[in-house]
């Protein structure tokens, strides 16, 4: 069983886009016990196409084409795979009923661009594309089997991950059942959570253990194959034990499609508890992705950004005197901060985020300097210093993140 | 002039790392303006890889090596290379040095295959590595160009930089000029864009019109070749004209490194005005966005999160009976909540988003109705209705975007 990748895209060629596609599509057929021995990546020229795709019929069996799926004339893979295949375009009707709602929602215009997202060639298996327009494919030729999948990575992870790998398990892992578990992490680099699961990822065969560096965390699958789902499972629990006894602190979670804000969301919902926030350095960014979790206004009713000494004293009712003694970028004020936030929404939780997002010092702070102050119910407020580096932007992603850490340790402290 | 990159490495095959010294060498390729046609990986595996470099002479003029330069067994790609071209591998005197150097001064032993990264095909120029032990080669056969380049990003972008780039230039850099303009767009989808431009990138030869997709906007990359850079500049203003005619109302700034929110803070500072916001189903987005501009400081002291009814009462000092009538999801609503918020912090510009994020309907309008107010100065408020559709995540974006544009064309119309 020999697969290959194809990305099609100029944009790759061209080097105006780092192909993060063709690695997420190894590294799950990898999972899946299926050898990659070649990726490729062509232009978007029909006759090139075609060249690569002959050449990956002469040596591999699963062949898996990425991108080239979109609305434009440029888009010409499914068109290049269904002549190679001798087969026409047909239309899947559940892709095209969703371009249509899309279109007639938005008020804007369908293309008969627009039509060709909803086309495949005929007799493939349809896979459907959960947030794009672009349909996917699996054909299933006597000597090879074609995967097409769209280019952009947020649409290939979604269909590959719900409709591509069960499809892919079902035909190439007949015999046993495999199964995954997903832990989640955060606070931890890829790097130091390998190094202290080395001898466990070395001595891997069943289960196998395959991390993955996402934006801000880790995760690890863990995946096992056994004749009946009681001994998967067992595999699973086994190894997982042996996970969480050694960065068991660092774990917060399970599963594909989970986040640190929708832990803590579910955990305060569960509890019955508000909470609100007063942002300076992340400006939002924290009850905004709050407020991303489904169902966040059970627990969240709003919040302050405060950017400016002046607005920390007008919006949250701090004295300025207070601010200008210990410097807004303090643990006094982190504290004050929280508290004032809490008390103004009469909500049982606040939290601060205070800090220099950079690129230059603030109070003779460097940038990446960040407290973030906590008030939860009667407890004494605290805050927390924590030191970030990097760009501008990720010193407040990194800010965010953390604050919820910080409350998911807090409420498991607490239960 | 055809180039090939080969990008050698087990650790990619599997999506263990991501490959990024490919982009970075097409990047410079397409800088002096040479064509990449085919990107591959292989393996750490002789025969595969002697295969590729066979297929590359079959239709590539340059071909690029990348990885396997290193100390360990699996390291192949310069006997491959060595064995293909019939050379004999031999020491470069000045590597070799380095490396002996290195050894004694930090007390390591050296082994046989340290020495082996010293080498290179006779009859190679040899390209210095200022950052690690590995040399790499530049080979001139009769009829195809060789290249060896380390993996590791930071010994291949040195290595390319230093020496590569100018044996390239020497040797492949036509006489003209090769000048690019990038054009922003927000408000159209890449497929009406490349609708309404279909003729003239059907017709484009020089200069040519590249339409990329990107998070919620889309640009267009024109590029010129001429023999001197006023004809090139001319070339592309002519070109522009044409674009701009066409679809100049959804264009809002020029550059491979820019964004809406940055142009609009730019503005604004500019003009000296300050802003602030009211944010309902966006919930801090807009103001972490406008955060994320360096800067933003001058012009953004704070604004509000007014995530309930009862919020947008308290925090915006909006009456109860006044919310009740109109609905929160109203036209009213979001030029009270603008109107306020400009009010209670001073500012020159309050900008509101009210609306249904979903996935469930409120206050009877489906999911992806959104309001967006503006107060402006002495102005007469007003709000715009919009229909966004797709995920929860997505209708919040496209509204905070959208708030940008408004603001971009609120500005540019009032010089």
């Amino acid at each position: 069983m020999r697969a290959e990748i194809i990305a099609v895209g100029t944009e790759i060629l061209l080097g105006e886009i780092t192909n993060t596609t063709t690695p997420f599509v190894a590294r799950e057929l990898a999972d899946l016990g299926i050898d990659v021995y070649y990726q490729s990546v062509v232009g978007d020229n029909t006759a090139r196409l075609e060249a690569a795709i002959k050449l990956a019929d002469s040596r591999s069996d699963l062949i898996i084409l990425t991108g080239g799926l979109g609305p434009t004339k440029d888009d010409l893979t499914k068109q290049t795979l269904a002549a190679h295949l001798n087969e026409k375009l047909v239309v899947d009707e559940p892709a095209m009923a969703y371009i249509e709602a899309f279109f007639a929602r938005s008020q804007q215009p369908m293309t008969e661009n627009n039509r060709l997202q909803a086309m495949l060639p005929a007799n493939s298996i349809p896979l459907k594309n959960p947030v794009g327009m672009a349909v996917g494919a699996l054909y299933q030729a006597p000597a090879h089997t074609y995967m097409l999948l769209p280019g952009p990575p947020s649409e290939l992870e979604a269909m590959f991950t719900d409709s591509a790998r069960p499809l892919l398990i079902k035909q190439f892992k007949q015999a046993n059942v495999l199964d995954s578990r997903v832990l989640r992490f955060h606070g931890i680099g890829e790097s130091a959570l390998v190094t202290q699961l080395a001898d466990l990822i070395d001595q891997q065969t069943n289960p196998t253990i395959a991390p993955y560096a996402k934006t801000n965390e880790v995760t690890l699958r863990l995946t096992a194959e056994a004749t009946d789902q009681t001994t998967a499972d067992q595999l699973l629990a086994e190894l997982e034990a042996k996970v969480q006894a050694r960065v068991g602190q660092y774990f917060y979670g399970y599963g594909e499609h989970n986040s640190l804000e929708q832990v803590v969301v579910t955990l305060l919902k569960k509890r019955g508890l508000t909470i609100t926030a007063a942002e300076s350095l992340t400006a939002g960014l924290f009850q905004s992705m709050l407020a991303n979790v489904s169902g966040a206004s059970d627990i969240f009713n709003g919040g302050f950004v405060t950017y400016s000494l002046a607005e920390k004293a007008n919006l949250l009712q701090i004295s300025p005197e207070y601010l200008h003694k210990y410097g807004v970028v303090s643990e006094e004020t982190a504290i004050a901060m929280a508290r004032q936030a809490k008390l103004l929404l009469k909500s049982d939780i606040g939290i601060s985020f205070t800090g220099v997002a950079g690129p230059d010092k603030l109070e003779g702070q460097p940038a990446g300097t960040v407290y973030i102050g906590i008030a939860y119910r009667d407890q004494i407020p605290f805050a927390r210093k924590f030191v970030f580096s990097r760009t501008r932007n990720f010193v407040r992603q990194q800010s965010a993140l953390t604050g919820f850490d910080l409350l998911y340790h807090l409420l498991d402290a607490d239960k």
